[in-house]
């Protein structure tokens, strides 16, 4: 790739300080399968993140397996999930949770791809009389969304109370977690989600890592055969040093927010410059992914030197495109961008 | 652990070279899930090596997952696969090919974990006037087993020709294939596999990369949907290129097998010290997995200071315990502990 | 129930030609599992009826039972379906087909539940350019649809010809069948669907029989395999007999379709009345599924008399009801019936 | 058929008290999917039988079905199930239980095929230290067993109170438990098997029906979900009336257990007849299932008249058969067999 890409934020490898431990550590033999001293010490660390020194943390490489583990951990045969039609798992996965025998029911949503207690809402009110209802067991958002969208407190709390109302369990898919904690307007702390979230992870791949997801499970009673599982669905690292040495780097010193806070800062910058420009979005976004809408023209000529998607046509003239950018996202590759759409 | 492991052949990090490499690349925007320069490349460089240029490569990074997404790409819901007894699909993999929908049917076999020709023949002579038998669909061994033991080319040779004579395919589970093509005694090459067998995987976790597991698919009749499982499995890298930079550096310059070489190195010094001192093995191994067995005191001594395990009960008195060596044992560890064997 | 039940097709037991058969052959010694004399013979009958002698037929109790068999004998683990909104496998059958492995995918649909192909162009459209778009493998339709409505010939043909453009198979769900092939307007044949269907089946549970549904398979790529799954699905009976003996007597001497036709010709009755009393229907019918549009105050009159399920509010004061007609629904009963609407 | 078959216990219809009570019932309006009078009314007719008011009470029409909709209700995706390796599930049911994504362990047995406490003492003591041992959560027991035994009820208890302390369910396979319940040395009552089994089936089908195994869950726990997995796995029959009829009849006036005993009667009949001969069995069977070990020559001039099957190779010889009657057996066949068995 000659241009500089804002296509995702997984072009790149991983934050130095990780090469550098991995660099340390390389020869000291440890335990395998996650029982090595980095992986404990980063259970403890995250533990201490969230706040409570009891919660399950589970370190797994890829974000679909962590989804497929979790569900299938915690849903018995007839048991099925609730997702929005934008949701990861809906579209993105190729069907990995159908895989393991669960249906996923998807609720239309708003455009910024956030379940809201009134989709909860209209859900169980259409179902509640039907003779063939199954009742869900799981609701699946992520946070940021697909969208960009950031859940505040209070709805993961009303969430978080009307799945336990209807004997349902809360799973947060964090693969953005980080954008979404330190994105401006965001009142959710770590500590929140494990106080009002059954189960979730931190992603760390999006966030500065080379791979990694960390499972916390707030809800002892998921605990229950997850090891287990996680063997199952082939998820647990032979070398599981390699999951356990980032995420100790990512949370020493906070890092792994501040990587973020970069990935939100560039985007801002970003969707500043689009704004004055007059261009308007798919949807309002204070994460690392935006949304605008652009004649396609100009879409054509940003195409000329930077790689991204073409979201969605909007209309004959126009597109919404997606600008990703992330913890190595160069400033002046921003300033670039920007200074080429003041030019459109 | 203070003391030296002879567990497993995952205890360390991986290679420096490979280390480097990251540290090279790391800003290098690449894109995503396989696609990346480096794995390109990779998969380039393997089909040479297997001297075929039409083979499909695909990399992952775990080997349960690994097995559990050949396996269910390849059979139809009601189709099912044979193993060992002993295969780690069978006892070590926590049910992961059943969680995909297929049985495992196996084969007891001779204590070095081979499955011969006559095994094939007993069971399907045993098998034919059955109304209820269900045609097995693939063949699974381990080259090597899962005790050290290697296949020659004529016993590929005929089990290839058996499976395909019964309509099934041969999949050979390569985690540590390095070992046994370079053991003493081999006669099979990569080149052999490609032609011998329709689906295996070079495993180089166990062979100095950090996580990697490259599957080689020569019947191309198998390659279609093989992605899209891959993807459904959760085995797709989002930053591919940490797959694709290891294999480009363990296949540059042979340093795949010569790291296999130096680990059947250190495990035939440790071997010869064993036999010279009298002691008799479980099953003869010439790759990196020794399984020697040793009164119950010797084996208590030795756990003073070597971190191994038990493999199996023989008597009241004595156990096989397994020893493994990998690309990183230091040559000084093993002059240690072969002296100790002596003063046993 | 001391009330008419226009609640479904399956309140009574059987067509008493069926009970006689049952009595006439109840002490005959017969192989079992399908290989009766008389499932033998009911193959024969309906590769007659469908007019190609060399289809497969296979006799299932149930009819989830005989989709999910189906769908699970032709999908590969990473493959998909597409099915309507409305269909009897998205909502009606509790997740019975992802509990096998695969993703539901679903397309809206006009009120009347069939697929269009315009569904399918819009569908592939919106897809073609997505890098993780899974390719469909399987089309799923009903006929009759459950709400009613049937395919013309020049429809099935034009799905048929797409579904094969796009390496789809066409799979009709035939429960209702009978119901579909003898409506008013109806040009489609048995024939007809063995030249454009791949696979389909014959629904007898609805249409006078204790329980059984015939699969056709027309595409013999399709049936390699099928009696396993069948077998390992739970849908072989011990007593194929059972099977056997009313599919013999349903297609002796056309009475499967004189069945299906009195019960259209009852739904007519009904329909008439209701449309000349001025209400209208939530969508059009000429099979055994009638949907109009009551007054709720109406609706709540008929309950009195009439057991039937309300389908759908409508709006504050109105209501889309479901009343259905079987083989066995007595004509006294629709005249009352009429007679009470006609009173409203 | 123009032989007398003794090769299963399916092979005639129903006992003709069914068949008259479904002439009876034919026309009158039920509700479906088990909610018809004659369902009710056998749930409590059974809850009788089996002593305890609470028990839930399920009817399924096949036993494979029943077997996989059991076993899949009760795991979560990560447990598994120990069977004897002559287990119906184990080998003849083309993996059906792994098709639902759980492993089945099986254990070595005497050539009866029971499992004894002893049996599971070695399984356990075998596992017990390896580090990816999963704990089973089910034993599956068959009685009587593929081979004709029986249990006793101080190893039923045995059996219970080991796998309540191993937090393992049991699970019995009772497709010929009225063969069972009245053969000769059984001291096993149903009321017994609702307080020692957490779950088990009264199989109808092999027993007088013509369809029909009901479940019995005497631990309420095991009662959450069955229901929708039932129709997830398309085990529920729209016309369940077909089942309550049937179940209503042979449970009233004691005629499910009056016809095993006939059964196991002829069987004893024959089975005398054939140690007087001088000849030995396979292994003793007090139930419907006999293996006597002929000479090769006296099988083959016993096909000339009867149909059987041949169950196993003893040598180059002698042969074990297996002989089975049933409810419909007549004693003139059986006197025609042993005056033929007495002229060998």
């Amino acid at each position: 790739m000659q241009l500089h890409s804002f296509k995702n934020d997984y072009s790149e490898g991983c934050h130095p300080a990780i090469l550098q431990a991995l660099i340390d550590s390389n020869l000291i033999q440890e335990e395998g399968y996650g029982n090595d001293s980095f992986s404990l010490k980063a259970v403890e660390m995250l533990r201490d993140a969230v706040g409570k020194s009891e919660v399950g943390v589970y370190f797994m490489p890829i974000g679909t397996q962590t989804n497929l583990t979790v569900i299938s951990s915690i849903l018995k045969s007839y048991e099925y999930v609730i997702a929005a039609e934008t949701g990861h798992i809906v579209g993105s996965e190729a069907g990995a949770i159908e895989a393991t025998g669960h249906k996923v029911v998807t609720l239309p949503t708003q455009v910024d791809g956030k379940i809201r207690l009134t989709d909860l809402h209209q859900y169980f009110d259409a179902q509640s009389d039907h003779p063939l209802f199954m009742s869900p067991r799981l609701l699946y958002i992520s946070n940021s969304t697909e969208l960009g969208a950031i859940y505040t407190k209070a709805e993961l709390k009303a969430l978080s109370e009307y799945c336990h109302e209807k004997n349902m369990f809360l799973f947060v898919d964090g693969a953005r977690l980080a954008s979404a904690l330190t994105a401006e307007g965001n009142d959710v702390t770590l500590k929140d989600m494990g106080q009002l979230v059954d189960i979730f992870y931190i992603g760390a791949t999006k966030a500065g890592a080379l791979i990694g997801e960390a499972v916390v499970i707030s809800d002892k009673s998921l605990e229950a055969g997850f090891a287990m599982n996680m063997k199952q669905k082939g998820a647990v690292l032979a070398k599981g040093r390699l999951l356990g040495i980032q995420f100790v780097e990512l949370f020493k010193d906070n890092l792994y927010f501040e990587l973020a806070k970069h990935a939100n800062k560039m985007a801002k910058k970003i969707s500043d410059a689009i704004r004055k420009k007059g261009f308007h979005f798919l949807t309002e976004s204070n994460t690392n992914q935006l949304f605008p809408i652009l004649p396609n023209d100009c879409i054509q000529k940003l195409h000329e030197k930077y790689a991204f998607y073409t979201w969605k046509n909007i209309n004959a003239k126009e597109s919404a495109i997606r600008l990703i950018t992330c913890w190595a996202t160069k400033e002046e590759s921003v300033d670039e961008l920007i200074s080429d759409i003041e030019k459109l």
